[in-house]
């Protein structure tokens, strides 16, 4: 199923009904490269994928059963974090590429996994897989046939601060701060009474006080340390990141749009936001709802020799759906930037 | 300016740093066919258009002073009522086609500019201008030079009432009740206390409690009177039309799915969600922000002898900008819906 | 369990961990002559009332069972619809007087039930039963054992229409069309998919579109039909119903201020609200959010031989919790405001 | 005007149409001991109360020009920053007792006022006017007759800190980060683009980076330094400090209950909330919207030898209007707690 007249590629999307898979499902659908022959659905077998997303009305696709997977070009697997090591076989059976959108070959070892998650099915894959984030690591997704696509707020946080271990500003053994606040649909679809719409809404709730898991793909590839904290604000779509650092030397304006700009210039989803003028001085995630974009921007705190890096995306499209069809743009050799295209919008709301 | 390879016509907005102006740009930057090549702000001018329109901090364009237009194949005026009529000579000399997004042209009459705004400067004009509705009357807009862009209330309330008149369900005597919830872009990018954050936020407002302009544009379509009542309540773009109605005679659900779909089965941004399961059982404006569909439905209500119709559209989108390309779209022979095919997010917030 | 100094009456409430159960219990916990001894909860049964209300961590009571009832001046029951009916022998076993907040002792007669509900376990209570909406009848309150508190869409439209039939300026055969728009609050604290954050946030949802049960409450006080339309809106606390009328004959607004103030003027919690300055010049949830009154409003529209009348109550509040604290003041013999003083907060956002 | 039978003292609000002058009014119409005779505002005198306040329909005052003050027993300034420090000796004039909610006389010395403000017109008082933080210093308020009543984000800070110091588990040598999320309220009553409504729904928005003034009053009663940063969030009320520290030795969850039920077990406005079950398990600010009441709470990290603090205010109570009654109460020998006993309410939205 496509919105255009002659992709090249079909893909399939595995746990099509929630949040993550609907997104998926139309990026995917208004791909000129993708056509989508398949979405499952294990409680939604046979409804339009249009009863789960009212913005895909218009395509012409029932959710099938995940027992039994069509052959395609690329597989996207949406699904809770235990699902695709157990079925990844069948994966791979499907699909010459698999991008897994959980969290469940982001990392590289079984000791990770052991630390962070409750161990680790099939460790002997941990190597095959490559983490996307492709800002960090494209050179790897070429080609690559199992993708592990990076989470949203590990995402924010890396694409914040990755300049300044790049370019020498941190070394790893400094104190690094980093409170994130993102929206409620990283919770998922389901959702019991802490989700529900009177007790959410409104909030500045700690939900991950210490201790989330995407400290270990944080840790993995800033090969540092991270103090990271995790709040729920009023927010549908979005997560952003603030991060408060102490480098050891003096650091200038100059030094930071050096080091933004050295990483960051030629990158199509990358918007440098620091300071200027107009409403929108720093990095918002309400500016980039919808968009694959990363918005990234800093400030100089001279009496404190602090450093403040803001990061802001939508954790559904560079968090997660974005981001995974941005790997599979590298991975099959397609424009990285084709079917994610969208602006986003102005004015607009808790996204 | 254009995202894309090629385009084959060049357009300008004026009134590029309101809100409705800033998503004129945003379609059109993103449109296949036409180039952006100016837009004018008096406050902004030499500012790039990215300064207030965040999500278009890519865009190569700064602002120009609106003294000075570019000869252009369109151009989209999204000016303040009474600008237009004042400044329209200038208008169509430097453009082919005018689209004119303000209210200015919209009505036949000058009786009815004398009735419902205070006159009109240049009547003459009244009857080379169209209204744009293209549900309505695309086949006046094919080749039109001035066109006056639907009103947002007036749209969505005549989306869902016109296939009523069409199919003789209503005659135009009967009592028609519409009440309207929309979001606060409809005050526009200005705005004093009433729309500052603490005093807007979570309204259920009765904002235009009965004489609301658009009345006229309603009754000039429709030739029929209705009681017109404008809420505001808590979401930035979105506007939902909730029609009751009384037939003289009765009404089945089958006629009423054959009156809907008799008109609207063929036209690209409408969708009929009446009742069915899931959560989005009736047209709502969140399901459609940020892109240029409308949704229709209805609730039969025997007991009282009444119909419910809903509508909901984007006003930012289907209700002034997207409505607009829309009607540029066939007034010079493009493809209808050429740059207008996002289509909108789930989950969404406030849109 | 009292905030104050020396109660005068005990009081308990059944179904204590709801959110109007919890309401009651915040009431009454700073009525100045009320105590409350018990309040049960059959999932959260020795969890402290804080537990389930954060806003009553300071009041050292914790839920009950509710098989095990104490004996009390006055018992509430903020149980879902059927509890009551099934449980009322308890309930005047354990108290004198028992106001239930559900819908189970409200209407007349059983074929009422029969019609909009389920049909009625108890149909000899009904004549016994008082309906609790104090404006309307308070003479009937005083002393009485059994009071049905009315219902919050119900409540909202009564007294915004009460004065119309009062003064005879509606007779009942007019037609009236009342759309209301509510807050998430109404769906109690349980909640699915359509109620969790991501799906409800933002949303103009037409969810009750026609037959909505409280229709049955409306026409047994005001002795009309009334097509009733519900929408659910971004929004907490708060029921705001618009009802469009058609009066036979010419209204003046001197007619609707004398019926109005007739009505109301010396009511302690209705205010009138209709024009005049600032921000706030008709009846808002918002300005109502938290208190026990309801803002009464309206306006003409001549052109088409309509009155507006607008009307606003906290749903939890004048709309259930309140209106029960209320008529248990008028039962009982207390001054009328007690415990019922809180004056709304400015400025709150979406209550 | 009082709401009560018989107040014993005598107040006035300079200032009265802002935010935090209506929230003053509110709370001393309905305190035992005031009664407000005299709320001042220029641009809105003769106007009532209620005209700028809709919760305080109910109050029979209009505002008066501040030119001519009434003699009083306590004067509120609820003025920007700068007006009392002109107006102070007409304010000690009108009044025995002078409470100001703005900056002006909070710090110690003129040296802070030229650091972080524009320098003092009257320095010689600084010496003389008592900060108010009851928790911190309530020794000091008994009978001060100049009162400087503390910041919003200030207060929730060093209410989340205080203990850690009081303890010595920070000796303020150590690494601080302050992370601070408010509402919209916080703009005040004013407001341009950036607060319009739809410019400022739905973000996280930093909107001071770095050198936020209420460092000074932190520093000041800490004696340590802080690295502080601000966002707007989605909130009209509110103020959540999240205080990232790193004790230089080991600390238990034991020497946390314990050091913070040393500060605050008496202390009749705040509430401890770490951990536990239910919703609520941190604080969060919209537990406490409409209350004087601060939640702290807090949490171990040993992977990053940090501890992560958590407080959570209503800005316009507790950060400033209800903090001041609190001052007042404590200077003028009255129940610490009278006229501040609301509970709050839940559920509750964006408050």
């Amino acid at each position: 199923m496509s919105a255009n007249g002659e992709p090249s590629l079909t893909a399939s999307v595995v746990g099509g009904s929630g949040f993550t898979g609907g997104e998926l499902l139309r990026l995917l659908y208004q791909h000129p490269e993708f056509e989508v022959t398949q979405a499952t659905s294990r409680s939604y077998a046979n409804k339009t994928v249009g009863h789960q997303h009212p913005n895909l009305r218009g395509m012409d696709l029932r959710f099938s059963s995940p027992e039994d997977l069509d052959s395609v070009d690329v597989l996207f697997a949406a699904t809770p974090h235990g699902v695709s090591m157990e079925h990844i076989d069948e994966f791979q059976d499907a699909a010459g590429t698999v991008v897994d959108l959980s969290a469940d070959f982001r990392l590289d070892t079984e000791e990770q996994y052991d630390e962070w998650y409750d161990g680790h099915d099939r460790p002997e894959l941990l190597e095959q897989s490559e983490y996307a984030l492709p800002e960090l690591n494209r050179e790897n997704l070429e080609g690559a046939d199992l993708i592990a696509s990076g989470g949203c707020n590990a995402t924010a946080t890396i694409m914040g601060l990755l300049p300044l271990f790049e370019e020498g500003i941190l070394s790893g053994d400094e104190q690094i701060v980093v409170d994130v606040k993102v929206g409620s649909s990283e919770g998922g679809a389901g959702g019991g009474e802490a989700s529900s719409h009177p007790e959410r809404s409104g909030v500045v709730r700690p939900y991950a006080p210490t201790g989330h898991r995407h400290e270990a793909e944080i840790q993995q590839f800033l090969g540092a340390d991270v103090s990271f904290t995790v709040h729920a604000v009023e927010m549908i779509r979005g997560a952003s990141a603030t991060c408060h650092v102490f480098p050891d030397g003096p650091v200038s304006k100059g030094d930071l749009w050096g080091a933004y700009r050295e990483q960051y210039e030629d990158e199509p989803f990358v918007e440098l936001v620091a300071g200027g003028g107009g409403v929108y001085r720093y990095p918002e995630p309400k500016a980039v709802a919808g968009t694959n974009k990363a918005e990234v921007g800093f400030e100089l705190d001279p009496a404190n020799k602090r450093l403040v890096v803001f990061s802001a995306i939508d954790n559904m499209m560079k968090g997660s759906a974005g981001q995974a069809v941005h790997a599979a743009n590298v991975a099959l050799g397609l424009d990285e930037t084709a079917g994610l295209d969208f602006a986003g919008l102005h004015p607009v709301g808790s996204p």
